[in-house]
This record gives C-alpha cells, structure tokens and sequence, in this order.
C-alpha cells in the first residue's frame, strides 16, 4: 500500500502492457534464440514498445545465465518486456524505457512416457477472442490461457487444446497443435487469435528443408480433430509430444509425429529422442 | 533480474490476472463503493478468485485514505486484486490468496469547460475482441485500452471510443458512452466486451428512479453514432460528461445530457453541475 503522490505505476503489473518470452537453456546456452529474439521483436512493433538491440538482450541473457546459481545445462529462462512505468491511465510515457526482466529456472524433464506414448488433453470450455492486434505474439494478457488451465487438475491431462469464438481449432494453453490427415500436416492459423509459438516455426523449417514437405498452416475446424489420423503439440521447452486422447477422440501414435520428433531430436531438442 | 531456484512469480505482472478498481474519493470516502465492491465480486467470481469480504476491503481502504499524507477531499484510490503468486506457469495455486493493493493519487479537476460546452473524442482503430468470458469486468489485461490510447496524442482530444470487432459500438477506452435519439436514452449491451462502468449503472438507476426513463441498454451499430442527437460518456472520476464531435460527426448539447448530468450533480458527483 502506499500513498505517495504523483507516484508512477508499472505497466506490466496494472494492465499488461509488455511482452514475454520463455526461453529453453540447454547446456547453457539460449535455444531457438533467434526465434525468440524475432517474435519479442515483432510484439514489440505490434504494441508500439521500443525493444532492446538485439546483442543488448542476448547479452542480458547470457551474464544471467553465468551468474547462475544452479546448473544451467537443463534450465528456463523467463524473458519479460515492460512497457515500464507511467502515471496512471491507459497512456503510456512516451519517454518511458521498456524495463527487461530475465529470470532463470531448473527445467524439469518431462517422463519419457510423454515422448514414447504420447499425452492426454483436454478441449477447453474456454475459447480465445478473435483480436488480430495481439494475435500471434507472446503479450502479458494472457487471462484466457489461465482461465484454460484452470478449468481442469486431473494431473492425467497433460494440456488443454483451445478452439477460437467461432470454432476454429488455434492451440494449446502452452503449446500449437498440429494434426496429420492421410499424410498432410496441418497446423492452424495464428492470425485471429494464439500464440505463434517458436518451436511451431523451428519444425516447420525443418519439415520443409530436411524432407521436403510442405506443413499447411490455414483456418482448422475444430471437427477436424476428431478425424485426424495423428495429433501432436510443440512448445520451446518440450519440443515435441505425441497427443493421444483428446477426449471423445483417441489416436494412434504415427510416422509423421515420429518424424517430426526425430527431427526436432536431430536439431537441438536432445529430449525428443525415442 | 533473478535467478532463484523455485522463485513464485506474481501473477499479476506476468499474466494480467487479477482485478482493479479506480474509485474517486470525495470528502475523503469512496464514492460509489457499493457498486465498485459488487463488480469486483463480479469479476472475482467470473474469474475463479477468492475475493476478501466487503468489510474487509472497506476497511483496508479506509485505513488508506485516514493515512493519506495528502488531501483526500478530492482524491483517487486504486485497488488492485492479484491472484497472487504461484510457480511459473498458467496454472494458479489453489492455495494462493488473493492480494490486494490500494494505491490513492490526488485527483485532477476537470476544466468546467469540459462539462460545459463537451469534450472531443476520436473513433479508435483498435477494434474490442469479442470475448464475454471477460466482458464487464475490469481485469489485468488492458492492453486494447492501451493500444486504443496510444493511437492519438493530441490534448485536444479527450477520448477515444471502441467499437468491437463486428462494428458495434461499445465504450470509451475509460468511460461508457450513451447516445440519444429521439429523446431515448441507449447505451450499448456490455456483454460482448468492454468495462460496465459504475457510473453508467449509476445513471441508469438514476434516470430510472428519479425521472422514470427506461435506458435501453442494447446492441448499438457503430453507424448511430452519425445519427444520434446527443452522445455523453461517464465514469467513476468525472461523473458525465457531453461529447461535442467524434469526428467526422458533431453534435449539440441536449437536454437529455443536461438532465444527466443535473441528476449525477444531485447525487453524489457535485462536479457535474452546471
């Protein structure tokens, strides 16, 4: 509590006005970083923030991860992006600097049973508004993921998928989801609504350079799911996990979630190998 | 920056989850408090949050404003309701309280000119997502408000107002807006988006009581503004206020703004008289 006059609020805490970025330390080093550093970026030119140079925040990066007090060799570091401070009200200071904030963490390893069996999720009640301004990147208003996640703590369920208000298959809680249908991988759209995650893009590269095949992201009815032959998800930390039920819907482990895995095991994600 | 094992991160400043109030504080009490208290209980419920008994959160305010070291004739509080801390993640503590914050501000008087002779408002290009999950309330995650603010910097405009994605007219970035046309009173439904202000339920209730006008509270297009014959917007702070122009329309000011603002000046916001 305080009372100090003129006092000036920060803009994370009172309205969420900055970004985040949640970034997988493997043998202390930052992966995916350019990824990160690009979509940090470009949620910065959508919100209208300045961002640090890019060597500024790897730099930032890197001196929290050596000054470590844990091993950094398995870890997660939590980049976030204020808008900064302000008076009160939605306008922000157009003197104000963006205030970064790393924080570091142990990862936990994932049971191998998630890479070799797959998880179980959960379609959510909860459906993502359709807002193109803030669809894609990784914002400080991220209500609807924790309205989401709060709708279930069945440890079983590993996550939630969401569909958007009209209907349309978008991500996970924590995660992008892909779908396999007679051999075609499918990844929805993020231009409504959800976060364009970094390994979505990492495995689409690899899909496309390494075998040639050509992911399609387009508009995905949430129907489509119960007929997919394979479903998969994706996040920075885990890389790559099967998803075998979704209920009603189950399905069988395939070739291209193998693929993709093997892949994503291959090109800095140690942790998918079978 | 930090970098301790099994840090709790403040779920407020990472994910926007949580609550506020703006309240004005007239003769050093909480103006409104009633309906502030009832929409944060609103919000808590919506949200899945414990919330403190009202006598609690009146208390915690009052020991604010009695230990003010400035003036709390004219003054302003802001409460705040995190969901608290919790591991990192979306997923809350089901343990975790609630904390609340009160922070009190001088308040700023208005120009009389303001109330008056109107104020000029811009039409945003930020479009409101439609996502009734979170319509009504007044969460953490403001970052439409924000964008909307940050489209205009000329002090000569005082506000912008919001349609939604579908073109519908809904609110200002911090005010409710009401139209008029043929001597009735509208305001747009609040259940797809936006903040309902306690001061457009105040009004209502006030227009309702005291004169016997029903508001019609509906769906309102975004075109009715060009045809209305009066447009005023309220909050908590400047109670009424008559809206001039939204460029490119004008209005004059009618005896429909008058009366609310003889009504609001009757009952509790003095600032409003003319």
């Amino acid at each position: 509590m305080s009372d100090v006059e003129g006092e000036r609020i920060d803009r994370a805490s009172a309205y969420g006005d900055g970004l985040f970025e949640t970034i997988a330390i493997r043998d202390h080093k930052a992966r995916l970083w350019s990824l990160h550093e690009e979509r940090l970026r470009t949620g910065c030119s959508r919100l209208g923030l300045p961002c640090p140079p890019a060597d500024k925040l790897l730099a930032q990066l890197e001196a929290a991860i050596a000054a470590s007090s844990f091993s950094t060799e398995f870890a997660t570091a939590k980049l976030s992006l204020s808008a900064g401070n302000s008076g009160r009200g939605y306008r922000r200071d157009p003197n104000a600097d963006a205030v970064i904030g790393i924080a570091l963490y142990p990862a936990r390893r994932l049971p191998p049973q998630h890479y070799q069996d797959g998880v179980a999720c959960r379609l959510c009640n909860t459906r993502l508004a359709v807002q193109p301004g803030l669809a894609g990147i990784k914002s400080l208003n991220r209500l609807e993921q924790v309205l989401a996640r709060a709708e279930w703590s069945d440890p079983a369920v590993f996550e939630g998928l969401t569909l958007d208000t009209a209907g349309r298959l978008i991500c996970g809680t924590m995660s992008n989801v892909f779908i396999v249908k007679e051999s075609v991988v499918v990844t929805p759209a993020i231009t409504r609504c959800g976060v364009s995650g970094v390994m979505r893009r990492h495995l689409i590269g690899l899909l496309q350079s390494k075998q040639g095949i050509e992911c399609e992201v387009r508009d995905v009815a949430g129907e489509e799911l119960a007929t997919a032959d394979e479903v998969f998800i994706t996040n920075s930390q885990f890389g790559v996990l099967p998803v075998r039920a979704c209920m009603p819907s189950r399905w069988q482990l395939g070739p291209m979630t193998r693929l993709a895995q093997s892949l994503a095991a291959a090109n800095g994600f140690a942790e998918c190998a079978q």
